[in-house]
């Protein structure tokens, strides 16, 4: 019943619903939405100490604190986000948000069409990352904030953050980018699309419309994040984790779990399956395949990050193998050739990909330490 | 018609049944067995000039030739076997077998079970490393071949000439080591698990008696593929084959094809899962997630090759990230500990882990000028 002291401790989730229709990139326009949101921290009297936290493929916008005091586990980013951790709540007042085609609360397939009063499903449209950012700023409008003092995210929501750089390039002082990529190589895409495959292809999906037909593709789900769990750990982490431990010490010659990665693995897949929409999954692999800020500036990243007016912290980690510092990189590269202030660091770890939600002393301290810098700067204005 | 110059040209497989009971690891017993196999070049007179072709994970005994003036490719290994290539026939013996478990007409799921007269299926025992090894020796008895000039393979066919090396110390002269590992990292026996669960999970499977039900696991089997497919090829071949094309030039906001590379893995998928046995599948992907000849020498690989009395040439692919050149130094390192001649050499090559399988002349090369030395050497004995 007692939360840590660095915890937010308990915290609501706050929902907004906007009127006014949004044109998407696909084409097609949601005549109206929903946001869920919460926030940490106090807005200060200038309105200029606000953080915006991005989520990734499967995040959302529950990023610290508990929701009830029974809460087994706090929110997807507490290790970072409390008072006095690197996104320090004392300081600065930190707004996350579920977004657009997520299944956390924010309009998405399993919210209601409003033309339809049935659930979206698959008609709910395929949302971009630029579609996202849209709508954040709809939302920083909303809470009156003008100008963030930060926007940050990891993986998908780094992608986020650089969106927002070229997009609203006035409405950010700083934009820390961890683990991302200015574009999915095609061994990223390549990935997404088994997943994706193993859950169209699923009997129970019914083309989506699984809800009406009373099923639910478990199955595609769950070897969708098995597969993609394999990509977020590195080599290293699962050799140090698992080896070849087995499960009952000798092999079975047969088809049940033998070793303990398999275990994990089919645990993992199995517990995301339930708490998470396939229709939703779906279209965030989508965002992340369309992801491509470049492609809108003559193909040439420069020529896109050359809008940005904010300073830099671009962050990697060595083992990660599916947004590798190479990627991280370009970022970094692109920003330097356009004279934009940015700092780099590829942080030594062994957790892959992973490493950016977890707690990695050098990480952190290097968020934190930059985030001080941040506050100093907003609260002397 | 006409075939070129230097292939073996039309090729006719052979089957030898084995009358004598096979006892496997497993503890079961296969009362008698089928091998089929082809043979290129001639046997000389002190049978002495014979080398193995071990086979991986999809492949089987047809590795060069045709088999019909019509074929529109010769087998799986023609660049390498044939007179005057790096695997000369007209110096060498050349045999290849398709391994136990296997869907090409040795004993395996698709064939009879003598006990009922029905295939086997599911009911097959799961062989390993270790089983294929002494099936092979026993051909090699019936063949009249008492010592290979060499066994050769790559990826699961350079396990089998690691074990053949540890088993029959006696047997071989040389071992040809290519693009493997002396046993399988977690993140290896992770990306078979999620394969297998495609596979065991499709509806169709029906615990793999699909024959008896009349259908067949192709979903699960195309999934297994295109995700196999994905850690064949390197980071970098699939940038330059693929890149982020885009099959109709626009972006769809669907989930039909886009991305000229989610075609490419679909297809490749697809026409596996015509010519492949699901049961087959699974019973490789186990082989490779048990081989472990250190296990048997108290976890030491030095242990094992300590056993081996043959000369070694390991070769590894620089963007193989399958089983990169790290886990082949493991066993050029244990090799060396204990004292055995052994080249090693990483091929710079962009094409992945499927490069053991491709014309890159440096390795062709490699190849060539080994095998003529071991030519050199029966021949002036």
């Amino acid at each position: 019943m007692s939360f840590p002291a660095d915890s937010v401790g308990l915290v609501k989730p706050e929902t907004l619903h906007f009127e006014q229709p949004l044109t998407l990139e696909c084409g097609r326009t949601l005549p109206n939405f929903d946001l869920v949101y919460e926030t940490y921290g106090e807005l200060n009297a200038a309105r200029s100490n606000a953080i915006l936290i991005c989520h990734a493929l499967s995040g959302h916008h529950h990023a610290a604190g508990y929701h009830t005091p029974d809460d087994k586990r706090p929110g997807w980013w507490d290790t970072a986000i409390g008072p006095g951790k690197p996104i320090d709540t004392n300081r600065f007042y930190v707004v996350a948000v579920n977004n657009l085609g997520g299944c956390h609360g924010s309009s998405g397939p399993t919210s209601i069409n409003p033309k339809t009063g049935e659930p979206w499903g698959p008609d709910f449209p395929l949302v971009t990352v630029k579609d996202w950012v849209n709508s954040q700023a709809l939302l920083a409008d909303r809470l009156g904030i003008e100008q963030w003092a930060a926007v940050v995210g990891g993986s998908l929501g780094g992608m986020q953050v650089l969106q927002w750089s070229i997009d609203y390039p006035e409405r950010l002082r700083h934009a820390l980018v961890i683990a991302s990529a200015p574009r999915l190589s095609a061994q990223n895409i390549a990935f997404n699309e088994v997943a994706r495959q193993s859950i169209l292809t699923d009997p129970q999906f019914h083309q989506g419309h699984y809800a009406k037909h009373g099923t639910y593709p478990r199955q595609g789900l769950i070897l969708a994040r098995m597969l993609g769990h394999i990509t977020y750990l590195s080599d290293d982490v699962m050799r140090e984790k698992f080896g070849r431990d087995l499960r009952s010490g000798r092999f079975q010659f047969g088809f049940d779990v033998e070793f303990q990665v398999e275990s994990y693995l089919r645990y993992q897949g199995e517990t995301f399956s339930r708490n998470f929409d396939a229709n939703t999954y779906l279209l965030m692999t989508k965002a992340l395949d369309y992801f491509d800020p470049a492609s809108e500036y003559d193909n040439s990243l420069e020529n896109a990050l050359a809008q940005a007016k904010c300073k830099f912290l671009v962050i990697a980690f060595t083992t990660d193998w599916r947004f590798p510092p190479e990627r991280s990189k370009e970022i970094v590269d692109a920003l330097l050739e356009v004279g934009h202030p940015v700092s780099y660091a590829a942080v030594q770890t062994d957790k892959g990909h992973d490493a950016f939600l977890l707690p990695i002393p050098t990480y952190l301290r290097m968020l934190k330490g930059y985030l001080q810098r941040v506050a100093d700067e907003v609260e002397t204005e």
